[in-house]
């Protein structure tokens, strides 16, 4: 039950445009049990269209090919199809009735628009008529086409309500696919693939795949097969192996984040956060702020980016500041302990370092960061040296302190 | 000069990952004046990549190959190019140099690891010795190949510092493509096209692309040839007319943003901003705080999410709370107040509103934001409604604050 994807048009080519509809088909017909053995994009030009598709419909079961089915002088995707195939264009007469009634509300078309939308490869089957997006299916030998438009929200509509049904019914997948996303902070790729290696996994049964999303690698597991209850069983089995090895620097799974994941362990022990963000300038707090309900955990930040602001709002002592300097273990405890005087919240969370890409001293570099952590019960600040661009930096140094929080609500 | 790009990796088959490997390099070869005919995505899946291999050295004066270089199990694209092309695979002594280097400060890898890393196909030119990650070139008859790894941040810098200029030096493009974005907020999409449509350009000679980046609209003016003089005579032109018809709404061009104008603009002035966010949690900061140099226009941000800190911080009444909520223009007045009070800024922005999915109400729903802006002679705070996502409402109210203070700046 393989398939694959053509995409047409030139503004993929020259990387205008981010071919979003492949990956989304793609992803689509994986989660119901089709896989996609290649995705070619080409420009608009039928010489190459006819290329790829003549090749795809010789190797594959199903084709969908997207783009280039518009009334404008770049959309050649029929007439190169028709072409390729051998097949006539012929007019197709509810395509006509529908743009007729289109053309009473406004939506004027010259002759030669009109003919490009109405001719379609003869057999062509209209996909739904409910649309002004005319996407078709087309039976060609052994394989099936599916002709989506380019729009991403036409494309979306089609293949979750025409092409994935219609699959279903004519070339029904014998697999279930079962997939989980573990996002690891903590271990870099080798390691992470070392610890499951040692695990002896079944390669023929199971893929794993690993996926750098700085500063977290995601960690995918697929099992794929025919006899669905012995997929499902081992599925269980093997997420839960690598669930173990991998342990606490799983920081979320699936389509959870960490921010979304502290805001749960907050929200369970009703406890809210406050936060303190100095080199992240923000950063921590947008984060959080941006799961819904936010609300229910979040109490407050101060972006105390100038020392006044550190004294001002968070009694950051002068002479601690000219002492030992913004960026010191001790203002960042002074931090941690301004935002327990003055805020009514549970845990706090203090940060200041050096995000560069100037500012570094040699004994306090680019990528010297304090972060700090506290509760009603307790206050320490810990010295982390991160390295990277800019905005690598503020990146690991936001994700360090959102999962010494988790570790810490996770205890 | 045509050259196409090949994709190795399942994560792109099954859509988990966008490739956006592939929109880099055509966009940059693109600019760089070659043409990319083809970009095809296959599995780790060695007789998929010979047949695509093969085909595309066939076409193809260059080929960018990317993914499927790490050490990883799933990483076989040595072999497999080594197989299809039918190289050997040659240990490379200055990786295993440079890996045994690496062991020491910790980067350990297992002796099957290290194989993959070492061994590339005969002929093969590792592009730079100075990084971990191995890019290489390979001459295959008439065919240039470029492997870069798959890793976004490796890959981009592999195709502007090696690529690009070694492209340059054995295969000169005789083109020169010049290319301008505007960044615009505050018109849509059709009402962008409606307006430069009227300016009646010579559609042959350039091309407008408009590409929805929202809140904003990117608007790219391309203009390609072979008589390099007039190329640029004619996009000085051009550029010009269109940056006229759009106008105040363009916050920023090229790779510049809204936040980096908003910082070179209070640096001119030699002034600061200070912030106080509700209903965006951070975002504002977090946006001014990610360019380089920002400590010199941004002095503070508090987020105060909750109305306790509203009062501690900026001296909110509670009476003012109790009487028009914490989302009305009588609050975020007393917000600009506050940080007029306590910051030595000499700008001020304050954001509350309700960024939903809840907390709506009929006389304020979803969407409800009060924007407040102050120097040191004046201040106001307006109502705006905006549609979408949670995500959506912080993003739109986060850049029409950061541009009501650009146009402040601008005047």
């Amino acid at each position: 039950m393989h398939g694959e994807i053509i995409a047409i048009g030139d503004e993929i080519l020259s990387g205008k445009v981010l071919n979003t509809n492949a990956n989304f088909s793609a992803r689509s017909l994986f989660h119901a049990g089709y896989e996609i053995k290649r995705i070619t994009s080409v420009g608009d030009d039928p010489d190459a269209i006819e290329d790829v598709l003549l090749s795809a419909v010789r190797r594959s079961r199903f084709i969908i090919i997207t783009g280039g089915l518009g009334p404008t002088t770049d959309d050649i995707t029929n007439e190169a199809v028709a072409r390729a195939l051998g097949l006539r264009l012929v007019e197709n007469p509810k395509i006509k009735r529908r743009l007729k009634e289109a053309s009473h509300t406004g939506y004027v078309l010259s002759k030669d628009q009109i003919k490009r939308l109405t001719h379609l490869p003869e057999g062509a089957e209209v996909l739904s008529h409910r649309k002004r997006s005319a996407g078709y299916m087309l039976k060609f030998q052994d394989t099936l086409l599916f002709l989506l438009p380019g729009v991403p929200q036409q494309l979306e509509e089609h293949v979750r309500d025409q092409v994935i049904p219609r699959l279903k019914a004519i070339l029904p997948s014998r697999f279930l696919i079962l997939q989980k996303t573990f996002k690891v902070f903590g271990l870099s790729e080798p390691e992470i693939n070392r610890q499951i290696s040692a695990l002896d996994l079944d390669e023929r049964r199971v893929l794993i795949g690993y996926y750098p999303n700085f500063p977290e690698v995601f960690v995918t597991v697929i099992i794929k097969g025919e006899d669905k209850e012995r997929v499902k069983a081992y599925f269980q089995d093997v997420t839960l192996s690598v669930r173990e090895v991998l342990g606490s620097t799983v920081v979320a799974e699936d389509d959870e984040t960490l921010e979304g994941r502290v805001g749960q362990l907050l929200l369970k022990k009703k406890a809210l956060v406050a936060l303190a963000e100095s080199c992240t300038g923000g950063l921590i707090a947008s984060r959080i702020t941006s799961v819904p309900g936010s609300s229910q955990w979040f109490e407050r930040c101060a972006v105390t980016y100038s020392n006044q602001a550190k004294m001002d709002i968070l009694g950051v002592r002068k002479e601690t500041l000219l002492r030992h300097g913004a960026v010191s273990q001790e203002t960042c405890l002074e931090m941690v302990g301004g935002l327990k005087a003055t805020s009514q919240a549970h845990y706090f969370i203090a940060v200041t370092g050096i995000a560069g890409p100037t500012g570094g001293s040699p004994e306090k570099p680019v990528g010297t960061v304090f972060i700090g952590l506290g509760s009603r019960d307790f206050s320490w600040a810990r010295r982390f040296s991160f390295r990277g661009t800019r905005t690598m930096i503020q990146s690991i140094t936001a994700e360090t302190a959102l999962d010494l929080l988790r570790r810490e609500l996770e205890k």
